[in-house]
C-alpha cells in the first residue's frame, strides 16, 4: 500500500529534461515506456491484469474484463518541460485508490478498471488525446498512423518499434461498451481550489479548443547582405499574428489563444528565415466563438503574409467541441464528496473525449501554484491524499461494493 | 586538374540537410570533418603541405611556410540549412587556381597557402569568424573555449574530440606573421554584379556587425487553463521585438537588423513559454550607427518585456567593427583583373577579420539568384571559373613568379 506522493517519487527520474526542467515524457518514447513498464509492474503487483489495447492504451483490470465496468486513470505522457502531476497523478491515485479500497476489504460488484491513455499531451505526434481518440473514433486511424514526429518517425513506426500492431488502430466497440462510467483524477490546471480553499473538485465542462498549424514561407537569405526592402521574411508575419492572437482572444469571453510553439526555418542567427512554422491553440466557451476566433486570425495571417510577399498554409491540427460532463453524475460525485465545489477548466483531457461516448467525470486536486505545464506545477501530500480519499470514495460508490462501514467485519485480499 | 565547379560536386553530398533543405556543416561536426579530411587530400595530392593550427584552422602549403606569404582560401562550414557555394566556393576555388598556376608552369617566389578557417558562420558555437578572430586575438580563448552549443558540448570539448588541444587555442603571432597578403574569393550574397552584369568583382568593405541574444522570461503555463489576464508570456514582448528590429534598421542609411532564431522554451503548442531566446542580428556601415541600433533595440525590449510582466537578459555574442581592405591592394587587383567592379558587401568574412592586421582582399564571384545562406545560393560553372582565372591571376601577382607569358617555356608540375 503506497501513498500517491510516495508512487509520484517512485517516477520522479523518469523523463527528467536537463534542458528544460521539468520533465519530457513523449508517447512510446523511452521514458513514456519506461513509466508503462512501472505502471505495468505496479498493477501486477497488486493482482491486476494488464493489456495493452489496439491504441496504445494500457488497461489494468480488477476482476475480468466486463461489461458496465468502471474505469479510472489517466496519461503518463508531459508536455515538453511539463510538470509531475499532470498525467500521473490521476495514474498513481487511481493505483492508491485500489489500495485504499483493498485495505478496507472493498471488492467491486462491477469490473474496475485503471487506463493509462496514449499522447494525451499531443507532446510527440500533434494530436492530444490520441490514445482516447482512436478508441473513440473520434480520429481516423489512417491520419493517425500517417502522423508523425518532429524526428519524422510515424505513430505508426513508433506503434511498431514498441511491438503494437498499428493496422489494429481505431474505434474500438468492445472496449469502449465495457466502459459504464468513466473518472478521471487531474492535478487543477487553474486558481480555482485555491480560491475555494477547498482540496478537491469535480469538473463541470472542458472549453472547446483545438490546434492549428501556420506554415508561413517567405525566401530566405543572408542577414547582412539582403537590404530590408529586398526581404520577404516570414517572422514579420508571424510575429505579428502571435500579437493578434492574443488581442483577438481578449475580445472573447472566456477565450484564449496561445503560440508557445513557433519554429524559424532554418534558424540560423545570421539568415533571414525561409519559412515560419507556428501553432495556435486557442480555447473558448463556445464552439461558434472558438472557430470564429481562428477564422478570424487565418483571415489576418493571410493579410499579414501577403504584407511581406509570403504565403501561408493553414491547417488544422485537432479540435474538440465543448466537453460537457454528465450532470447526473457529476452532481451525484459532488454530493458524495461532501458537497464539492463543481469547476470548469480550460484544458482538455481524455475524459472530455470519453464524455462524447459514456457518461464521464472529473475530479480536480488543488495545485497551490495555479501553474500547469511547467516545473511549478505542483501538489501538496496531504491533497494528494485527499484526491485518493475521494477517488476510493467515488470507485466504491459506483462499482457498488459493500459500503464501507460493513467491509471492516470482511476484510481480505486477493 | 579539377575545375571548381568539379571539385563542389565531389562534396555536395557531405552535410546535405533533409529536413531545412541547402546544408547544415557546423564546425568540427561530422559533415565539417569530413569536408576537412576530403581538402587534405586534396591538398596532399597537390603536393601541399597540411597542417592545423592551434586554433582549428586547417593550412595547406605549396612550399615551405614562410614569411611574406600569400595565403587565399575561406571556410567550408555553412549557415543551417545553407547553399552549397558559401565557403566551399572560395576553398575549391584556391585549389583549381593553384592548378591552374601549376599547368602553366607557374612556380611562386613567395610560400604561397590555402588555408580553411573554423567556424566561419559561428552557426554552431554562436561566434562568426571564430577561426580567424582568434588567430588574430579578436576574441579571448578562455571565452571561445567555453563556448557551448546548443547540446551543451563547449567549444574546447569539441576540439578535443577532434584531437586538437583547445589549451593552445588563441592569437598566433607566428602564423599572422606570414600572412603577406590574405585574398579570399567567395561567392556573391547580392545583386550588385548581376546589376552590373560582371562575373567577378572585388570587395571594398563590410559593414560593422554583430549578434546578441535576448533572453526574455516569464511564467510557464498552461495555454487553455491561463486566462489571458494572468500570463507572463514572453512570445509578446519577443514578437514585439522582431517587429520593432524591422522598423529601427529601416530608419538606419544602410543597416539591416534581423531575427533568423528564436526559441521558445519548452516550445509545446499546449503551453504558455516560460522564456524565450532570440538572437538579433545587427549591421550598418558605422560603427555608431549599428551600436545606437542595438541601443534603441535593448531599450524597447527592457521596456516590452516590463509591460508583460517578463524580464529580459541581453548578452552580446560578437562584434565587428566596419572592414575596410586595404585601399592599394583593392585598386591593385581591380586593376589587374580588367577593371572589375569594386563592391562593398553587408556579409562578415574572416577577410574582413584580417583585414585589420594584414592587408587582405576579396573576389566576388556572381550569384544570378542574388539569395545566400539559401539553398537557392548559386554561381553558375562559367562565372566559378572566371573566379578561378582572376584568383589565379591574383595569386600569381602578389607570389611574385614568372609572368603567365613566360611560364610556358617552363611548365613542370611538382
Amino acid at each position: 500500500m503506497a501513498t500517491a506522493s510516495e508512487l509520484l517519487s517512485a517516477i520522479d527520474d523518469l523523463g527528467a529534461d536537463r534542458t528544460r526542467g521539468g520533465f519530457s515524457r513523449h508517447v512510446l518514447d523511452r521514458a513514456e515506456q519506461e513509466l508503462r513498464e512501472w505502471f505495468t509492474e505496479q498493477a501486477r503487483l497488486r493482482g491486476l491484469q494488464v493489456t495493452t489495447d489496439a491504441n496504445a492504451n494500457l488497461w489494468a483490470w480488477w476482476g475480468e474484463p466486463g461489461p458496465d465496468a468502471v474505469v479510472t486513470g489517466s496519461h503518463l505522457d508531459s508536455v515538453p518541460g511539463g510538470g509531475a502531476f499532470d498525467g500521473p497523478l490521476g495514474v498513481v491515485s487511481a493505483l492508491a485508490a485500489l489500495d485504499l479500497l483493498r485495505a478496507r476489504g472493498f471488492t467491486p460488484r462491477r469490473p474496475l478498471a485503471v487506463v493509462v491513455f496514449a499522447e494525451e499531451e499531443g507532446g510527440r505526434f500533434g494530436v492530444p488525446c490520441l490514445g482516447s481518440r482512436l478508441l473513440t473514433g473520434t480520429i481516423d486511424p489512417d491520419r493517425a498512423r500517417a502522423l508523425r514526429d518532429p524526428d519524422g518517425v510515424s505513430f505508426a513506426e513508433a506503434m511498431r518499434s514498441a511491438g503494437m500492431e498499428p493496422e489494429r488502430a481505431g474505434r474500438d466497440d468492445a472496449a469502449l461498451e465495457r466502459i459504464g462510467r468513466f473518472v478521471e483524477l487531474h492535478v487543477e490546471q487553474g486558481r480555482g481550489l485555491i480560491d475555494l480553499q477547498r482540496p478537491v473538485g469535480v469538473a463541470s465542462s472542458i472549453l472547446s479548443h483545438g490546434r492549428w498549424r501556420f506554415r508561413i514561407t517567405g525566401q530566405g537569405n543572408h542577414a547582412g547582405a539582403t537590404p530590408m526592402g529586398d526581404r520577404r521574411d516570414p517572422m514579420l508575419p508571424s510575429s505579428r499574428l502571435v500579437l493578434a492572437a492574443r488581442d483577438a482572444a481578449r475580445d472573447v469571453d472566456g477565450a484564449r489563444a496561445t503560440v508557445g510553439r513557433l519554429v524559424p526555418n532554418p534558424g540560423g542567427t545570421n539568415v533571414v528565415a525561409s519559412s515560419v512554422d507556428m501553432w495556435l491553440d486557442a480555447r473558448s466557451p463556445a464552439d461558434a466563438a472558438t472557430r470564429g476566433l481562428v477564422a478570424e486570425l487565418s483571415g489576418l495571417a493571410e493579410k499579414y503574409a501577403a504584407e511581406e510577399g509570403c504565403r501561408v498554409e493553414i491547417s488544422e491540427e485537432s479540435y474538440a467541441d465543448t466537453a460537457h460532463f454528465d450532470a447526473g453524475l457529476r452532481e451525484e460525485l459532488a454530493t458524495l464528496l461532501g458537497d464539492a465545489p463543481v469547476l470548469p477548466t480550460g484544458a482538455g483531457h481524455d475524459a472530455g473525449i470519453l464524455a462524447a461516448h459514456t457518461p464521464a467525470a472529473m475530479l480536480f486536486v488543488r495545485n497551490p501554484t495555479g501553474v500547469s505545464h511547467a516545473p511549478q506545477e505542483h501538489a501538496e501530500p496531504e491533497d494528494c491524499e485527499a484526491g485518493v480519499t475521494a477517488l476510493a470514495r467515488t470507485l466504491e460508490h459506483l462499482a457498488g461494493g459493500r459500503p464501507p462501514e460493513h467491509s471492516a467485519t470482511s476484510l481480505q485480499r486477493e
